[in-house]
Protein backbone atom coordinates (compact mmCIF):
# COMPACT_ATOMS: atom_id res chain seq x y z
CA UNK A 1 0.00 0.00 0.00
CA UNK A 2 1.44 3.48 -0.95
CA UNK A 3 1.92 6.44 0.97
CA UNK A 4 -1.20 8.59 -1.02
CA UNK A 5 -4.01 7.26 -3.73
CA UNK A 6 -3.96 9.52 -6.78
CA UNK A 7 -5.80 9.73 -10.19
CA UNK A 8 -4.91 11.46 -13.00
CA UNK A 9 -8.05 13.76 -14.89
CA UNK A 10 -8.06 14.79 -18.22
CA UNK A 11 -9.29 18.61 -17.52
CA UNK A 12 -6.72 21.69 -16.33
CA UNK A 13 -5.15 22.41 -13.05
CA UNK A 14 -7.42 25.76 -12.34
CA UNK A 15 -10.79 23.43 -13.25
CA UNK A 16 -8.92 20.46 -11.30
CA UNK A 17 -8.36 23.03 -8.22
CA UNK A 18 -11.83 23.71 -8.12
CA UNK A 19 -13.23 20.57 -8.84
CA UNK A 20 -11.08 18.90 -5.72
CA UNK A 21 -12.39 20.90 -3.27
CA UNK A 22 -15.83 20.99 -4.22
CA UNK A 23 -15.53 17.03 -3.98
CA UNK A 24 -13.46 16.89 -0.63
CA UNK A 25 -16.76 19.34 0.62
CA UNK A 26 -18.96 16.76 -0.52
CA UNK A 27 -17.43 13.96 1.33
CA UNK A 28 -17.73 16.46 4.35
CA UNK A 29 -14.08 17.95 4.39
CA UNK A 30 -13.21 21.55 3.96
CA UNK A 31 -9.66 23.08 3.17
CA UNK A 32 -8.70 25.02 5.92
CA UNK A 33 -5.36 25.44 4.06
CA UNK A 34 -3.80 26.10 0.59
CA UNK A 35 -0.08 26.08 -0.07
CA UNK A 36 1.31 27.35 -3.80
CA UNK A 37 4.73 25.34 -3.47
CA UNK A 38 5.14 26.81 -7.20
CA UNK A 39 4.56 30.35 -6.23
CA UNK A 40 6.59 29.97 -3.22
CA UNK A 41 9.44 28.26 -4.30
CA UNK A 42 9.36 31.29 -7.32
CA UNK A 43 9.59 33.80 -4.67
CA UNK A 44 11.80 32.42 -2.17
CA UNK A 45 14.75 30.65 -4.04
CA UNK A 46 13.65 31.93 -8.05
CA UNK A 47 12.90 27.93 -8.39
CA UNK A 48 10.49 27.40 -11.71
CA UNK A 49 8.39 24.03 -11.32
CA UNK A 50 5.35 23.25 -12.67
CA UNK A 51 1.79 24.25 -10.24
CA UNK A 52 2.10 22.34 -7.16
CA UNK A 53 -0.87 22.99 -4.59
CA UNK A 54 -1.13 21.34 -1.78
CA UNK A 55 -4.75 21.58 -0.06
CA UNK A 56 -5.38 21.08 4.00
CA UNK A 57 -8.22 18.86 4.21
CA UNK A 58 -10.36 18.85 7.41
CA UNK A 59 -13.96 17.37 8.78
CA UNK A 60 -14.18 18.68 12.11
CA UNK A 61 -15.74 15.77 13.58
CA UNK A 62 -12.78 13.38 12.59
CA UNK A 63 -10.29 16.06 14.14
CA UNK A 64 -12.41 16.37 17.37
CA UNK A 65 -12.29 12.81 18.00
CA UNK A 66 -8.39 12.41 17.19
CA UNK A 67 -6.92 14.91 18.39
CA UNK A 68 -9.08 13.75 21.71
CA UNK A 69 -7.67 10.26 21.47
CA UNK A 70 -4.04 11.13 20.27
CA UNK A 71 -3.49 14.76 21.86
CA UNK A 72 0.04 15.39 19.58
CA UNK A 73 -2.00 13.69 16.24
CA UNK A 74 -1.80 17.57 15.02
CA UNK A 75 1.69 16.71 13.85
CA UNK A 76 -0.09 14.98 11.05
CA UNK A 77 -3.08 16.83 10.10
CA UNK A 78 -4.90 18.29 8.08
CA UNK A 79 -5.26 15.83 5.64
CA UNK A 80 -3.30 16.67 2.43
CA UNK A 81 -4.63 16.50 -0.71
CA UNK A 82 -2.15 17.58 -3.37
CA UNK A 83 -3.25 18.66 -7.22
CA UNK A 84 -0.10 19.23 -9.29
CA UNK A 85 1.30 19.03 -12.78
CA UNK A 86 2.92 16.01 -13.15
CA UNK A 87 6.29 14.93 -15.51
CA UNK A 88 4.05 13.74 -18.19
CA UNK A 89 2.37 17.41 -18.30
CA UNK A 90 -0.92 15.75 -16.70
CA UNK A 91 -2.82 17.24 -13.48
CA UNK A 92 -2.54 14.30 -11.13
CA UNK A 93 -4.41 14.95 -8.05
CA UNK A 94 -3.69 12.21 -4.99
CA UNK A 95 -4.58 12.34 -1.19
CA UNK A 96 -2.51 11.04 1.97
CA UNK A 97 -3.33 7.86 2.94
CA UNK A 98 -3.88 7.70 6.63
CA UNK A 99 -3.38 4.24 7.49
CA UNK A 100 -0.02 4.55 6.01
CA UNK A 101 0.61 7.87 8.24
CA UNK A 102 -1.33 6.41 11.36
CA UNK A 103 1.45 3.62 11.43
CA UNK A 104 3.85 5.51 12.86
CA UNK A 105 1.66 6.74 15.56
CA UNK A 106 1.11 3.14 16.48
CA UNK A 107 -2.72 3.89 18.81
CA UNK A 108 -5.36 1.19 17.73
CA UNK A 109 -7.81 3.44 18.83
CA UNK A 110 -7.17 5.48 15.63
CA UNK A 111 -7.38 2.12 13.07
CA UNK A 112 -10.97 2.75 12.99
CA UNK A 113 -11.12 6.70 12.12
CA UNK A 114 -8.09 6.18 9.47
CA UNK A 115 -10.00 3.77 7.69
CA UNK A 116 -13.07 5.83 7.27
CA UNK A 117 -11.50 9.43 6.65
CA UNK A 118 -9.30 7.33 3.82
CA UNK A 119 -12.44 5.82 2.54
CA UNK A 120 -13.83 9.19 2.31
CA UNK A 121 -10.51 10.73 0.45
CA UNK A 122 -10.44 7.97 -1.67
CA UNK A 123 -14.29 8.86 -2.66
CA UNK A 124 -13.51 12.35 -3.19
CA UNK A 125 -10.85 11.54 -5.71
CA UNK A 126 -12.91 8.70 -7.34
CA UNK A 127 -15.44 11.00 -8.03
CA UNK A 128 -12.80 13.99 -10.21
CA UNK B 1 11.39 6.38 18.13
CA UNK B 2 8.33 8.42 18.35
CA UNK B 3 6.32 10.66 15.00
CA UNK B 4 6.90 13.88 17.06
CA UNK B 5 9.94 15.29 19.15
CA UNK B 6 8.08 17.37 22.02
CA UNK B 7 8.96 19.64 25.07
CA UNK B 8 7.35 20.97 27.94
CA UNK B 9 7.83 24.91 28.06
CA UNK B 10 7.14 27.37 31.20
CA UNK B 11 5.13 30.29 29.57
CA UNK B 12 2.36 30.84 28.01
CA UNK B 13 0.33 29.97 25.03
CA UNK B 14 0.69 32.89 23.04
CA UNK B 15 4.49 33.54 23.94
CA UNK B 16 4.74 30.03 22.99
CA UNK B 17 3.42 30.77 19.64
CA UNK B 18 5.90 33.88 18.97
CA UNK B 19 9.06 32.12 20.06
CA UNK B 20 8.25 28.89 18.25
CA UNK B 21 7.79 30.65 15.12
CA UNK B 22 11.01 32.47 15.24
CA UNK B 23 12.72 29.38 16.52
CA UNK B 24 11.97 28.06 13.36
CA UNK B 25 12.98 31.09 11.31
CA UNK B 26 16.53 30.74 13.34
CA UNK B 27 16.34 27.29 11.79
CA UNK B 28 15.61 28.68 8.18
CA UNK B 29 11.80 27.40 8.42
CA UNK B 30 9.12 29.88 7.63
CA UNK B 31 5.55 29.46 8.97
CA UNK B 32 3.23 29.38 5.65
CA UNK B 33 0.22 27.46 7.32
CA UNK B 34 -1.57 28.54 10.43
CA UNK B 35 -4.61 26.28 11.75
CA UNK B 36 -6.21 27.33 15.34
CA UNK B 37 -8.29 23.53 15.54
CA UNK B 38 -9.56 25.34 18.90
CA UNK B 39 -11.53 28.08 17.30
CA UNK B 40 -12.31 25.80 13.59
CA UNK B 41 -14.12 23.02 16.17
CA UNK B 42 -15.85 25.53 17.99
CA UNK B 43 -16.93 27.10 14.80
CA UNK B 44 -17.75 23.69 13.57
CA UNK B 45 -19.44 21.82 15.84
CA UNK B 46 -19.51 23.75 19.44
CA UNK B 47 -16.43 21.72 20.51
CA UNK B 48 -14.82 23.16 23.69
CA UNK B 49 -10.67 22.16 23.86
CA UNK B 50 -7.99 23.89 24.67
CA UNK B 51 -5.62 26.29 22.69
CA UNK B 52 -4.28 23.97 19.84
CA UNK B 53 -2.89 25.16 16.81
CA UNK B 54 -1.11 23.66 14.19
CA UNK B 55 2.07 25.37 12.29
CA UNK B 56 3.23 24.72 9.38
CA UNK B 57 6.75 24.78 8.21
CA UNK B 58 8.13 24.93 5.52
CA UNK B 59 12.02 25.47 4.51
CA UNK B 60 11.91 26.84 0.37
CA UNK B 61 15.74 24.65 -0.19
CA UNK B 62 14.04 21.62 1.33
CA UNK B 63 10.89 21.88 -0.43
CA UNK B 64 12.57 21.81 -3.38
CA UNK B 65 14.68 19.24 -2.87
CA UNK B 66 12.24 16.73 -2.04
CA UNK B 67 9.56 17.35 -4.46
CA UNK B 68 12.05 16.82 -7.48
CA UNK B 69 13.46 13.62 -5.69
CA UNK B 70 9.26 12.19 -5.07
CA UNK B 71 6.66 14.22 -6.68
CA UNK B 72 3.66 13.25 -4.48
CA UNK B 73 5.88 14.20 -0.73
CA UNK B 74 3.64 16.90 -1.22
CA UNK B 75 0.43 14.83 0.86
CA UNK B 76 3.54 14.94 3.66
CA UNK B 77 4.54 18.71 3.61
CA UNK B 78 4.68 20.88 5.17
CA UNK B 79 6.62 19.65 8.43
CA UNK B 80 4.09 20.72 11.44
CA UNK B 81 4.85 21.63 14.65
CA UNK B 82 1.73 21.71 17.33
CA UNK B 83 2.31 24.26 19.88
CA UNK B 84 -1.12 23.44 22.84
CA UNK B 85 -2.10 22.97 26.43
CA UNK B 86 -1.76 19.54 26.99
CA UNK B 87 -3.64 17.37 29.89
CA UNK B 88 -1.64 18.88 32.70
CA UNK B 89 -2.60 22.47 31.73
CA UNK B 90 1.21 22.83 30.10
CA UNK B 91 2.10 24.12 27.28
CA UNK B 92 4.02 22.06 24.65
CA UNK B 93 5.05 22.39 21.47
CA UNK B 94 6.02 19.15 19.24
CA UNK B 95 7.29 18.74 16.13
CA UNK B 96 6.79 15.88 13.51
CA UNK B 97 9.06 13.29 13.33
CA UNK B 98 10.15 13.41 9.56
CA UNK B 99 12.01 10.23 9.60
CA UNK B 100 9.25 7.96 11.08
CA UNK B 101 6.66 9.49 8.30
CA UNK B 102 9.20 9.65 5.65
CA UNK B 103 9.33 5.74 6.15
CA UNK B 104 5.89 5.30 5.05
CA UNK B 105 7.52 7.04 1.34
CA UNK B 106 9.90 3.99 0.95
CA UNK B 107 12.39 6.84 -0.83
CA UNK B 108 16.13 6.14 0.03
CA UNK B 109 17.28 9.20 -1.56
CA UNK B 110 14.91 11.26 0.81
CA UNK B 111 16.26 9.45 4.02
CA UNK B 112 19.50 12.02 4.21
CA UNK B 113 16.97 15.29 3.83
CA UNK B 114 14.22 13.68 6.06
CA UNK B 115 17.77 13.50 8.75
CA UNK B 116 18.53 16.78 8.05
CA UNK B 117 15.29 18.18 8.44
CA UNK B 118 14.76 16.36 11.62
CA UNK B 119 17.73 17.47 13.08
CA UNK B 120 16.56 20.99 12.37
CA UNK B 121 13.22 20.99 13.59
CA UNK B 122 15.03 19.67 16.97
CA UNK B 123 17.30 22.32 17.47
CA UNK B 124 14.05 24.84 16.89
CA UNK B 125 12.52 22.93 19.75
CA UNK B 126 15.49 22.67 22.16
CA UNK B 127 15.92 25.91 21.52
CA UNK B 128 12.87 27.00 23.84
Amino acid sequence: MSYFYAKVVDYGYEEALVKTKEALRVVGFSVVTTIDIQTNLKNAIDKDMKPYMILGACNPHYASAVTEKEPRIGVLLPCNVLVYVNDDDKVEIAAVNTLETMQAVNNMELAALADEVNNKLMEAIDSL
